[in-house]
């Protein structure tokens, strides 16, 4: 990232509103930005239905010349906007960057991609570190200055739950947000519950289609004729999370299992980056099970 | 189809072979098409393991200096090559063109598709009728000089089967294929065994999600980014039979389920006329549940 | 167009700005929109550069509740916003619909397009006539049972300038803008400035990759593995206005003149389509020679 | 790359045709692989018309019955098939491995893609050499453990000659053929006539649109709604060579030169991958200006 970059990302801060739909409400929000001082440097809005649907709202702001403290501006919100309007909201300030660790197993192509791409400043966060249940990828992270963790998990349930500790010692805190980057292990309710924060996968099939283990084994046995990857958050329920970015390859007879895989990998890189590109710009509102991605 | 195209097809035969893989079957094949007179135009093939696997072909070749009969032509590549090599295989000739029935309920879309490139020459088959469980699209198979049967199917099991008795009765021995252009009932194992020909179906969405009914509200409630169609051949399993081909658009959360259904028609439209086109140039070979489609 | 899709469109007016970026823009149209009783269901807006770039926006509302007439809410408008804030800008109401003309060639793919989904009410217009140069299409035409002008072009410049006059009285006063539906005429820089309206024109090539004739023949002989169709408003420079969309397909050396264009006819309607539809739902702003599109 | 990849490769050979079409070359060349014990694993033949046009064909085959030296095998299919058939045709061995030099610039993004895959046994060649007009990525390729080579090119004229005949002496008799990862020089016509091996270069737009320099700036200015990247063998008139692979993107009016720079990266990652691994497995007949890609 170029230091022009950084000033613009210093002076950025993004509002992200839920609330029941009624007029009124971008004249009371872009009057409020205005009245601080801040320019609108870009607004999306959705709303379910005009009447009595749900109204989301993504707006960029430039504060550089914001006469007041976050704590304040959020003061300030709550009592003379949120309240009246019942708002779920969230200002988040795109700098300092997001500090997100990624976890990953054995397979490189995703973590490679998003190192790369982070080292290119095309990623805003920090990566303060990589876990791995796995210690094949040490390498890989500190070629990019990395911290990696290697936090083993085994089959025994009770290893299970202190292999989770662990990564909980070194997330809490230090992290806004977890990449899972093909991290072959699936996550406790407990983990999900505890950590708090959101944690984006990446699932190697269009989803809801081939959820669960060995997808492209499966997408093979079926004969499908196109394959796909699927980012998504985590919840408690596998590969059910609300769904932030897919797309899809086309694919032949003459592919065998071995070949989607290969063709995944690179959808794979493709669909992780974009989503998590479109999480750290904050882009995305959740909704019930379903997101709302500007 | 113009003059020069009607004469390509008259001369045109199809070979499909599916058979054990092992040395020397192109040589044996190219070389017995060419010892009667003829020219290959296309050969596609291939293997799923050179070693042990199966090898499927597709060769069209002109006929117009072929000695032989059909007949003839047939018994003799039985005799030295189909029974040597253990060979599933057909000859097809493109010549007279094969009559392939449209079925549908109330949307229009895909029979206007179809009929519509029918009629300029890009569809190379006759469809000598329609037949709906609805009265609505009578006046579009009229526009195209299709003769139109309005068979209704009532929720009464008693009827059903006559209603697919009177169906039958329409295309048994009268076609030599049936496009389900979202024909909204399911077809018995029965008359599926019955025809014992194959039948086209569009499905709504990227199978195997969302197989079933409303796959678009399914696809609406599950926030899915991509939407897709899926064209295959029917199976007495429901949406479950071998897949020709699929094709998806990217949605997001601003299209309701009205917006897909808007969306999935053009995806319908496109996937459905290019399974028939493939399949009415004999590019398919069913293996299994799957398909080869060269 | 269902009853309740027509009240939707009755009770809707968008609001197209493009003025100097500067703090409040925002904030002043939504207040000044909110004050008069309106609901805005959707805005996008969009600027080159917070510090002194140009700013686009696209506002639609709900005007059922609108106490004053359109005449009384431009002047409001004008006076109150647009002078200060320097903008161009223009009010659109949805209702009544645009009268769009169709003028066509011998190639009916696009012109079919564009009255199959008008008939069925997916494209919020009115089309009050079909003009051609060729008598072809007059029974396509009357299918859907709006007029057909013929008027013939010749190669002689005097009657081509007569061509155009007679054009130019069946659509004036008319019509709010013409669609040409692959018309292989090229109007002279007088007649668009006559007309004064937008006209939209389908080229069948990625532009501005084979401009002028037989792009399909240029693109064959280049050998090129993408082709593509260009949607784009006209200007007195040919193949050099505005660009609305532009999409490609994949070809390759198997295709000859014939398939590109075969394959390029589905683009075509496909790409004009769309930009018709962005077209008529006021989502274009042109500014120079390129378009916003929202 | 593995050991079973590597044993696949040992025994595998491919045969490249170019000839008059008319009947029976198939069924020779088949017969004659088929009588020296080989084992077609791929055929893939077309025909520009089968009455008098070009024929091209791509045979590959299991070699490790062969009982003859490449050099008698040559020469057997020269007098049998090759002579009387007219064929411009070359026999290759899939291994030892072809050689192939990356010349680059300063931007690393399609060199890092080409050594990722081919460090993963992705890209089935050596890579013996990285050369640079700039020192800027000699790290990038030591990391792959790939020898680096700095040769400065000045604008003086015979400075651009003296670093030329360097690369020369680096790549003569050392390579198969060159890769231009984005190598922002322009190889003289003598360079190439001298070298006289496939050279593959990506360009960044969608030939023939924005030929020459900075096609992204070109793009923006043009308000085109697709970029594209197209990777061509480089021939003496620039950018004018056969093209092997494009691919384009959708982009709109928000992406700014550096927007379309950044897209475009990930087209020119992915477009010249695909068309170095078709070369590399020898899928591509250059035929007059253009190219069969089998």
């Amino acid at each position: 990232m170029n230091d022009q970059e950084v000033t613009i990302l210093r002076d950025t801060a993004r509002l992200l509103i839920t609330c029941p739909d009624r007029p009124g409400i971008v004249a009371a929000v872009s009057q409020f930005i205005f009245s601080h001082g801040a320019n609108i440097i870009e607004l999306d809005q959705y709303s379910t239905d005009p009447e009595g649907g749900m109204f989301f709202m993504r707006l960029a702001f430039h504060s550089p010349h914001l006469g007041v403290s976050k704590e304040t501006l959020t003061a300030s919100f709550q009592s003379v906007i949120a309240t009246p309007f019942q708002m779920n909201w969230v200002l988040r300030y795109a700098w300092p960057l997001p500090r997100m660790a990624i976890m990953v197993s054995r397979q490189e192509h995703c973590l490679m991609e998003l190192l790369w791409r982070w080292s290119r400043g095309e990623l805003p966060c920090e990566i303060p570190l990589v876990i791995s249940n796995h210690p094949d990828l040490r390498e890989a992270a500190r070629h990019f200055d990395v911290p990696f963790h290697y936090v083993p998990v085994s089959t025994d349930k009770e290893n299970r739950l202190e292999s989770e500790s662990r990564v909980l010692d070194l997330i809490t805190g230090q992290t806004e947000g977890v990449i899972l980057a093909r991290y072959m292990q699936i996550l406790s309710p407990a983990f999900i519950e505890t950590y708090a924060r959101p944690i984006i996968n990446i699932h190697h099939s269009f989803l809801p289609a081939f959820a669960g283990a060995d997808p492209y084994r499966q997408a093979f046995e079926r004969g499908v004729k196109v394959i796909g990857a699927t980012a998504h958050y985590v919840t408690p329920e596998l590969d059910a999370g609300p769904i932030v970015r897919q797309d899809v390859a086309h694919v032949s007879h003459k592919h065998n299992t071995e070949d989607l895989k290969r063709i995944g990998r690179d959808l794979e890189r493709h669909v992780l980056v974009h989503a998590v590109h479109a999480h750290l710009e904050d882009r995305v509102i959740v909704h019930g099970n379903k997101t709302v991605v500007f």
